[in-house]
Order: C-alpha cells, then structure tokens, then sequence
C-alpha cells in the first residue's frame, strides 16, 4: 500500500443562512474543516450572513472560497435553470466579487471557487456550462483554485485555462463503478454510518481509492473530502474525520496552501 | 464674475435594464458623460446588464463608479427601507463587490460610488445611514470617491473618514432657498427646458451658484452635475451640455481624474 | 367580576418557511390553536409551504386566514417600507389571492386576514395604510375578518368599511399605559415565564384587563390571543394555554364561528 | 374548401411589465384582441401591474386569463427550469389565484389559462409537468379553460381531467411538417411580413390549414391566434388580423363564449 497523499483539506457548504432563516450548523463545522465555500447569495446567503461566515472562517484559519449557485433562492439552487452560457458567466462573476467584497473589506483573501448544487453538477456533465465558470473565475483571478468533481467536464474545462483545480471526494456518497455519484434518490446513495465514512475518507487518502456500489474498487484520487453541513451530526462526523486523520498521521491543511 | 472651475464632470445612473427589461438610453448617453454610475443588481441591473455597461462605459473612457441601492427591484429602490446600520453596510459591500467583479475582469478601476434613489436621499439626511455607506466604501476601497449631495449627512460622513467626496448638482431639478430639492411632486420641480438646464448648469460650474425657487442665487459649488438617463431628451440634453460646455471653454472629465 | 367572554381564540402566524428554509413549529403548534394566520410568499412562505400549511390547518379544523406582508423576503416583512397606498392595496390583493388559490383547491373557506410585522405596525398607525388593507380585504371578499391591535388605524379604517374585526391580545408582551406594547428592544417587553403569560391571558379573557407596565390595570378586551409560533417552547404554551382555558370553562373556537 | 371555423379568437400576453419597468404596448393592443393572457408576478407583472392589466381587459370587455410562468423574473420566464411536480402545480395555483384575487375585487370572471414560455413549452412535450398543471387548474376550477399547443401534452393532459382546451396558433411562426414550430433561433422562424402572417391566419381560420416550412400544408385546426404582445408592429398587426377577418366574414369572439 502506497501513501498518495499525506495531508488532505475537508471543506463544508456555509453561510447558506437567508435573513430570518437559519439554516446549517457553521459555528460547530468551522472549528473542524480547512476551506469553508460561502454562498454568495443567489441561492442562499445574504449580506450579513456572507459578512459573519467570512469573519468566522478567519477567526478560524479556515480557507475561504467563493460557493457560486444558480439565482433560485426557492430551489436553493438545487433545479437545474438552462442558463446561456454568458448568462452562468455573468452571474459567476457577480458571486465572486460579491463575496470578494467581504474578504477583501477584512484584509484577506479569496482561496477558492466549488460551484454549488445543480450549477456544480450540470458543470460536471456539460462542458458549454464549465467552461462559462472557468472563464469567469479566470477573468476574476486566476490564482483561485476550482473544486470540482473528479474527471469532470468542470475540471476539464479549468485545467485547459491553466488554473488549478482540487479534486473532491464524498466519503458519505456512494459510487458507480464508473466513479460517478450514485442517484441521491437510490437507496444506499447516502451512507449514515459515520465509522463507514471515516473508513473511506482515510482509503481516499491513503490509497487513493473507493470502494464502488458493486463492491470493486476504483480510483479515486482527491485533494479534498466533502462534509455536509446541513445533515445531521455534521459537526460530529467532521471532528470524527479530523481525529482518524490525525491518528493516521494525515496532516489536514487547506489545499491552496500546499 | 469669478470662475470657480474650468472643469466639470457629468455623470448618469445607467446599467438599470433588468432581464427581459430595458430602460433608459445608456449607449445614447455613454458618448456625452465622464463618470457612470451602474446599477449592481438589488435595486435594478442584472449580471448580463453589469457586463454590459461596464464594456460600454470602457469603449467610451468613461469613470465606472458603483450606484448601489436599497434590495427592492419591484421598486426600482425608491422606496424607502428602514434597514439596520449592519443591513445597509453589508447590502452596500455586497454591490461594490459585485460590481467590481466586472471591472476587474477588464482589468479596469472603480473610481466612484454613488447610492441610488431613497438610499441616496436617505443618507443625505440621516447620519446613522450615511456612516454605514461610508464605512463600507472605507473598507471596501479608501481610493473610492463618494458621490454626494452638497451639505448632506453623507458627505460629512465619508469626509470624517477621510474618503474623497465629489459634490453633485442637478441643473435640471429646482432648489428650496436651503439648497435642498424642492419635492419631485411640487409643481416645478423638474425642469424641462433644455435651454434653462443648460443656463443653469454653466452658472453653477462658472460661479458656483444656482437660482433657487423664490428667485435668489444660492451657492451651490459642484464637482459634477447629474444627468438623468431615464428622462425623455436626456441624450440631446446631455449633447448640449457637453456643446455649452465647450463653449464656455470648460473642459469635462471625470471627478477622479483631476 | 364579570365574565366578559366564555370562549377566545388562540391565533398563530405559520407557513412562514421557504425553499429549503425550514422556520416555526406548525406541526406542533396547529393542534392547540383556533386560527392560523398563513403567510403568503412576499414575506416568507412559497408555493409548497403555503398548501402543506392549508392541509395542515384543515386537519386540525383550524380556521384559516391569509398573512400578508410587506414584498420583503431577506427582512423577513419585518423592515418599514414606504410604499404608495395603491401599492400597499395591491399588494394585499395578491397575497389574499395567492392564499385564496390553496384554501379553494381544497374546498374550504378563508375566514380572516391579519397582516404580518412591519405592516401590521404600520397599519396600527398610519391611516392610509389601514385605508389601504382595509379597501384590499373589502374588495376581495367583505366577509372576511380582519385581525386588528385594539384602538388602532387598522380597526377604524376596517370598520368604517363594514369589515369585521377582532381585537388582538399579546399575553407574552408588556403593554404601556396607553395599551400600546412596550418595545420588543426595551428590558421586559417580552414574558418569558409562561405562567405568567397564562395568567395574564385569562384576565384579558375573564375581565377585559391587563396589568401595564406601571402596575396598573388597563381594558384590554380582546377576541384573539396570539401565540408567537416562532419562539422556543411555543407549542407547549399553547398547551398551556389551552389547559389553563379548559380548567376555566373558557372554550376555544375560532373568532370568526361564533 | 370548407369553412371549419367561422368564427376566432385573438389573445395576447400582457400585464408583463414590472415595477419601473415597461414591456409591451398593452393599452395599443388590447382594442384587437379578445383573449388577454396577463402575468402573474412570479415571470413578469406586479400587484400594481395585474391591476391596471384587469381594469384595461375590462374596458374593452376582453377575456381575462391567467398567464403563470416559472418563478424568475431574471430570465423572463423564458429559462427552463426543472421543478418538481408538485412544485409546478402549486406555483400555478398560487399564480391563479394572485391574478384571480383582482377579477374578483372587480366582480369579473377568470376565463382561461396560458402558461407562458418555457412552461408552455415544456408542457407541450413533458407529460409530468402537463399534468401538474392540469391538476392545478382542475383543483382550482374545472371551468377554466386552457390554451395549449395543438396535439401537446398540455392538451392531452387537461382533456384526460376533463377541461377544455382552446388550441392556439401561431400566424407568425413557421411550423416543422410534424406540427411543431420551428426554433426561433433558426432562420425563417418568425415571420415578419405583416400581409403573410394575416394570410396564415386567415388560412389556418378557413381552412384548418397552414404551409410549413417544406412548402406542404398541414392541419392546423386552431381555437385562437396568439398575437406577440412585444415584438414591433404589433398593434398594428393585430388591427391588420381584425380588418381581415371582418372582411372575411369571420367574427372575433373569445373562444370561452362560444
């Protein structure tokens, strides 16, 4: 068994509170993770919150990065919209400097960019809507780093425009054996079993590898591991990630910073 | 008779399209202005709409500055909101960041702000409105000019935190004894006669005064005078200006640049 | 001591989630209280919220009524704004509508209308914006009830217009001398000791009075007693509430049925 | 050649301007039609707008239906976006009854429904959302009747619940040979020669026919002429429709009072 890697980053969805809703546990997470992605207020967030999530990740040392979503805040930008592609541009655009606001106001700096739910998928699959995001993050900076889905359209569509992307993994999300996320509706697609997910999230550091929902394993390389923040006992599980990593003597560090 | 400056800026809200949405006559009144104040999204204007004037205003060498307003589309931010000091310097953050997103993506400057309808009017007379707008300007960018009413709150509040302010006529709208407005509604309020708004402009410019509504000169010493991009004639009016100007060997450029 | 009412109402705002934004406690609050005031998608609720809550309501036997609020999601309805009387009348035709649309897909009936936050303080005030609800709730349907602050604008302009109402009581608040509320920013202007809130519940029912702030008692006779479904441990005052009724052979129906 | 008609609707989609925000030329058109489809606040049109929409409907006795679209107005109405089923039907319903709240206020009558762009578009081949819609209307009243596309799932759905249905053509479109429209962006899908459009209509009246793009003609049965409300020359189009068919012998009438 080879190390492929010997630090990793867990990074976690904030700031998706909206006015009077609350909505995930960030104060509990942000002690735990390395880069924090922060709705930018199209599909959630709003100033203020966008305003206290950065100031909490820099009370942290947390990573801050850019968490752009589809203009649907009813869906929580969950549904996919068939955006043109200057129109995902623009409004990727807008989220970044949006947020950038807030970070440059406190003297600091913008990491990184994950698109967030149906934007983050439909960017997986459709290289027209990747290569829109990565075009926009590269207009704004081309120092930030993209969190994509590993042998994405998104992650393609970013190298080809030189910049760095990091891999993410989903410890808690069952794989096809062709790498891909099982459905969330299937059964079996979201593993509850905290012990499990630790158990994984160490093999994809380590081994660089996942066991598939067919039982064999595939590859599965990442620089950085997903936790969920809106499931329950989020906070538990991120603690649960960052004591198995130190244990196996995996350093956990924001992956700009490397 | 005593010129008090040989040069003026004019400047316009533009970028106020919206989606499907188009108003005012922004790439007839781009060719006549110096500073252009676009909209950034929460009271009117769009991501499409953002990039848009942005490129306008760039082809024309026109000063970019951010026109933020409050969050309320359906009322074209008119209306006025009673937000928190918090509210109003996060919304206000949030739309120069947004803004900035674009001009930085053409590796152009921000070189101004200026609030929008009953965010400006508000902050004129209401101090605790005034220092937050100032405060996130202040921690946004200190380089940024803030456009003001003259004698306002809002002017007192960027000048006490050391932020530059351009003072702003409106040659087109009658003034109170006070210097204030007199109400939009009031019979006279607005003037419609191109050739009297010209008079009116070139007074203030060449000896910093404006006839007020009882017939007496008051002082009213401008760094820039407001051209209103959603009035019908607005790009004719803004024409004869700039030919008056001329004229009268006033030479127009935008606040900042001076 | 004479009784002056053998049955009250207990009301509760609900339906005030959105999207992925979960608020209140409905499922917990519905069985204990009369009338449901249901949110109507300018302020909080959507589409999907707004027929679960009907279902719910209508599970119950909990008489139904539309919440309409300022057009102001990210304040929660909760920020003044200054809108034009049109504005305001139109604005609460849409949301009585919107609301009407669920209550009549399931066969059932609208009974009241009471407005939510700022524009029920607003309208407690301000004339022409009581003018404005009142005129709105007449022209949809003159049967309906408007839910009112005892000797405010809104009742007057609602009876002038022959509209029903029904007097509002805040157990939980402190009241002046002049039976305003204190405000909810001033120390003591919410009770917390939910006995306390009971007690003074069934005198507003048994005697028509409350204890001011000053010690004295003041006539509040109401026909309604709202239970804030927002705060912690609301289901189980409501419970109180409705024991405390029970044991004093007070019944509990909604206001609009006797 | 047998007459199948002899008698024809004219609808329009109207009521789509928004807060400062002017589209269409509503009050031009509405002397033509018969038929007005008037949006509902979620795509385009606000309160103040649906109002003024329904007063103008009534002046010129048209019949008023409702025009509900998906929730984003950034984009018109005009981006798909994939809802659930039943996020579809209760955003139609709540859309029925906004608009339905201000034909009440004026003791008129809801004649029909017409979702708009990308719903209707997406209705006429997605059974799923065909239906929600139905069931929407259907639950909301089983009199209204809905305008759809000719051999679409939209019909096909409303029929299944027993509504009726008024097909709709499109004088100013080319059609596929299978009786779809040709997409606009491809070339020759609109037609802009005002004297061809009205020989399509008359045709498509008289005759149940229209050419499509290959030069053969196809049954083209329709119960109405959709009449763009926002491309230039429309009035006038409309005016050029009605003068024909008086000439023609062919009466105007909206297909709910036939």
């Amino acid at each position: 068994m080879q190390l492929t890697y010997r630090t990793i980053d867990l990074n976690s969805d904030l700031g998706e509170s909206f006015g009077a809703y609350r909505l995930g546990s960030d104060e509990e997470i942000m002690p735990y993770i390395t880069s924090a992605n922060i709705a930018c207020g199209l599909h959630a967030g709003d100033p203020l919150v966008m305003e206290r999530t950065v100031d909490l990740a820099l009370q942290h040392g947390v990573a801050i990065g850019a968490h752009p979503g589809f203009p649907d805040l009813a869906g929580f930008g969950r549904r996919v919209m068939q955006l043109s592609a200057d129109e995902v541009e623009t409004n990727v655009l807008y989220q970044l400097g949006a947020l950038y606001a807030f970070v440059r106001a406190r003297g600091a700096t913008l990491a990184h960019v994950k698109p967030h739910g149906a934007l983050y998928n439909v960017a997986a699959a459709d290289g027209r809507v990747a290569a829109a995001i990565a075009k926009a993050v590269n207009r704004f900076d081309s120092q930030l780093i993209v969190v994509c889905f590993p042998n994405s359209a998104a992650a393609d569509a970013a190298q080809e425009r030189g910049l760095r992307v990091a891999f993410e993994g989903f410890a808690d999300r069952a794989y096809n054996p062709d790498g891909s996320l099982v459905a969330r509706h299937l059964p079996g697609a979201v593993i509850h079993d905290h012990a499990l997910v630790v158990t994984r999230a160490l093999r994809m550091v380590r081994e660089g590898k996942v066991e598939a929902c067919d039982g064999e394993d595939i590859a599965m390389r990442v620089d950085t591991i997903c936790v969920h923040g809106d499931t329950a006992g989020a906070p538990r599980l991120a603690a649960g990630l960052r004591a198995a990593f130190a244990e196996a003597g995996i350093s956990v560090s924001p992956f700009g910073r490397r």
